[in-house]
């Protein structure tokens, strides 16, 4: 097994600059952390370029009775470890996983939405709010969410720890929001926008329905105007009490079990 | 109008340790930052000692046409603004308001719930779920929220941020919750905790009711044993995908919007 037991060695530089977008992009992976998700990593068979553990760790790692790669075990000192947690609690095992989101609704001959429950992300800024959401479609049993291009970046580590490994149960998207909207109308799938505006359509006049997409806005600006108009209908949680607004993730969760 | 220009000033240093529980308490003061919360705290006509500002925001402040003491208005430099403030974009105008979390059921005589919907949190831990929590109680119009003693505290910065004002608009208990439950059942509001097991009884399946007190539990242990104990009924949120559970404020939220 190769160890590494420098910060300054080159393949651990490279894999913490994973924690930075631009990293991510140039090498097509990102960098989890901790037994839950490595756990949820091997049991959905993605692909990964190395698991890094402290002696500890690759211990309790072999006896969770998991299939994985011998040859792409690296044993990391404490100090490397340290070194690529961005938590305060570290479990001192982190995983090289490749970045699967590749489909592109702007090419819409590669892809077409054919039935299910969506939820479409417009412009969210928060990560927290982000990995929120998509825990929350995923324990809904949603098929997916789609993030538009200017949506906060799926593997930020912020994200990441909100999702909880959600990536690895359901169908992530990043795509041109009104392409994606044109393929869910053309399967025949009913895109509702969700607006805080007492004169849009009561959530709870909403029937149950097989199939939905919920467009979800910014925190600060909501759903685009653009967006907005695509949409086929337009739809409002009651504020009945005096604060302003919902936060974003919560409101989200209530119009995802509304529909689920 | 008194002027502060040095963070060394001890009134001024005195104020900026108020991000700390520890001198919230003795002083019985809380501070408070940005246009939002402090013009949601004037409509509210709470209690305050005194409000900072710079030189432009208490011209803008002067603009809103809100009644204020003037006697209580200090005018800061910008360094002391940047002491102050907890946030990257201050607005420049802070606030210390008193905190009027005074009322303690574990002296029954003083307290007695009639009526009402109310939101118990059993030992929460994150901040920001707290806050969230209370925003979305309040957004439901539900009368108030009860924080067991070990929830963390109300008026740290991060609680404050994500509650958005709402500490101004509904209930805010601290309190033994086996002491608060006794009162809400006395007053004949059910109390329903809220458990991560398929056992429980499915939200779905509770019908609308006039009054309702909804326990959360701490976000990694759920409600504790002894709390559950004292619940009429236990209630479960299905997960019916993949994730293994919701995030507190998300869950609690569609509790929340099920029974407003």
């Amino acid at each position: 097994m190769q160890e590494r037991t420098s910060v300054n060695n080159p393949q651990i530089k490279a894999i913490g600059k994973l924690q930075q977008k631009k990293y991510r992009e140039e090498s097509g992976y990102y960098l989890i952390e901790g037994f839950h998700l490595v756990e949820e990593a091997l049991k959905a068979s993605v692909k990964y370029r190395e698991i890094l553990a402290t002696e500890a760790a690759l211990s309790r790692l072999a006896q969770l009775g998991l299939a994985y790669d011998e040859g792409k075990l690296i044993k990391i000192s404490q100090s490397v470890a340290s070194h690529l947690s961005s938590t305060k609690n570290s479990q001192d095992i982190f995983m090289t996983v490749k970045i699967n989101m590749t489909v592109k609704i702007n090419r819409p001959k590669h892809f077409a939405f054919s039935y299910g429950k969506w939820v479409l992300l417009d412009d969210l800024a928060d990560p927290g709010n982000v990995g929120t959401i998509i825990r929350t479609a995923d324990a809904a049993g949603f098929d997916g969410v789609i993030l538009s291009n200017k949506t906060v970046d799926l593997y930020n580590p912020k994200v990441q720890r909100s999702m909880q490994g959600s990536q690895f149960h359901l169908n992530l998207i990043k795509a041109d929001l009104p392409d994606a909207i044109a393929s869910l109308k053309a399967a025949d799938i009913p895109v509702y926008a969700s607006l805080l505006d007492p004169a849009a359509k009561q959530l709870g006049d909403f029937a149950p329905v097989a199939q939905v997409a919920l467009i979800i806005g910014n925190e600060a600006h909501g759903v685009s105007p653009e967006i907005e108009a695509l949409a086929d209908e337009k739809l409002y949680i009651p504020i009945k009490g005096r604060a302003e607004s919902l936060n974003a993730a919560v409101a989200a969760g209530i119009m995802i079990y509304h529909f689920s």
